[in-house]
């Protein structure tokens, strides 16, 4: 899907945004550029410097003389525009844009165009008036103008979100809410274990009055099991509590089992 | 809302990255930029043009020296980073963190650090374990590093998504939250102080040993992070430090100097 989007550049001026552009569209996995009419060399130092590794796209870029050109085989070319223009014009949003890439995209000679217009004013009325819609980045109104390569950016990440959730990209957790280890959190029984441990170490350390409660357990319950801890962190946790317990009978951990007789527990963080 | 969302830069070599930054922030209606130990001058010829008319932002941010000035009074911290690290952490999409965010800034003292990493080698371990989650952006596994100000342009879009979806920006805002009141969360300061005085205090019950430290701050840190603490829960983990190092110094129960266990008024959270 993500090779049949190509990104339109009109009459740029800066090469640093070219560059810049080859950059953000190789991040999101796109790699077909066509610039039409630019009003500078796309090549310089200062492109291939912003393309920090993409220049490959800035070297196989497309230079045509008009829009018609860049876009003749699209099935579909979309505007990036300002708000409201004198003739109104379908608009979407960039996330509207991205949900509607996959079936746009589904046959096998459908092709997308992104359009971009010049860092000074945009895209003419003629060529808006070529694109089939106009996508419009929210920003904020009183400073409206992004970045020619910020603009291919969010359009681009768009794009490659959307194609994450058509099933692409390995099928994997990269689109995924959490990444989460998949290590095994403690049970029940565990966690049971682990607060009548903590209970008796606090109790040993003058902490906490079973006679006088004031909550504090359910507060200490509340808090670990919002966090939902990994059995191996709730390991970590009663090995705290062991020595803890220690240094409450008045033999830490260096010189332990030597003098004192053994205490009745004797948990080692294992339930 | 958005007033409440602070970018961080940390060791930025590149002025024009900085320049670049503001405009995408301003684009999307942030304005506070915090810059942790930049390795260039933030305020040059380039980062002015880059910055194109948002080099305000530039002259108001605040220059610190670690990311801990940075972001004490914040409570929530989330890195932009590569995926898997050494200790996987919790892990969300720049669209998840979107979402996240109106509950997130509720609270009128809540407040939410974006942090990113240098240039050339992001962001490292230990300044990833002081964020509560990091943020990944979906990239080309085959190229994936993107310009900074391109990475804060894609998290600041999706800030005002979710701004303009809580019904902000000139649309009628009618979702009534009726939210239960949140307890104030602890800010990442009052976590940093409680971190050092739990290592403190694993070291005095021999427990721990920094020499050999085998990753248990950091399972420590991930886990207690998670919880999401409040000032609260905070302060009565804290009087629980304090107890056992009096434990661990010999005088067990001595009790004026601990935080008191629970009391609904809760403590102020200083250290």
């Amino acid at each position: 899907m993500l090779e049949r989007i190509r990104i339109v550049l009109i009459g740029t001026s800066h090469p640093g945004n070219i560059g810049a552009t080859a950059r953000a569209m190789h991040n999101m996995g796109l790699g077909d550029l066509a610039l039409v009419s630019p009003r500078c060399e796309p090549l310089t130092s200062e492109s291939i410097s912003r393309a920090s590794g993409a220049d490959h796209i800035v070297h196989a870029a497309r230079v045509v003389e008009t829009l018609e050109e860049a876009v003749a085989d699209c099935t579909l070319a979309v505007g990036a525009s300002a708000r409201s223009r004198t003739l109104p014009w379908p608009m979407i949003t960039p996330r509207a844009l991205g949900e509607r890439l996959p079936a746009e995209l589904a046959g096998p000679e459908s092709r997308v165009a992104l359009v971009f217009g010049r860092e000074d004013s945009g895209l003419s009325n003629a060529e808006l008036q070529r694109c089939h819609a106009h996508v419009h980045i929210p920003t904020n109104p009183d400073f409206s103008s992004l970045n020619l390569a910020a603009a291919v950016q969010v359009l681009a990440y768009e794009c490659r979100l959307a194609w994450l959730e058509a099933g692409n990209g390995g099928g994997s957790r990269e689109n995924d809410q959490d990444e989460e280890p998949q290590q095994p959190l403690a049970s029940h029984q565990e966690l049971e274990h682990y607060f009548a441990h903590l209970e008796r170490t606090l109790i040993a350390i003058g902490f906490h009055d079973p006679a006088l409660p004031r909550q504090l357990m359910a507060r200490l319950r509340r808090f670990t099991l919002r966090a939902r801890p990994e059995r191996m962190e709730l390991n970590i946790l009663r090995g705290m509590l062991t020595a803890t317990e220690k240094c409450a009978a008045g033999h830490p951990g260096a010189d332990e089992g030597a003098v004192s007789p053994p205490d009745e527990k004797g948990g080692d963080g294992t339930a």
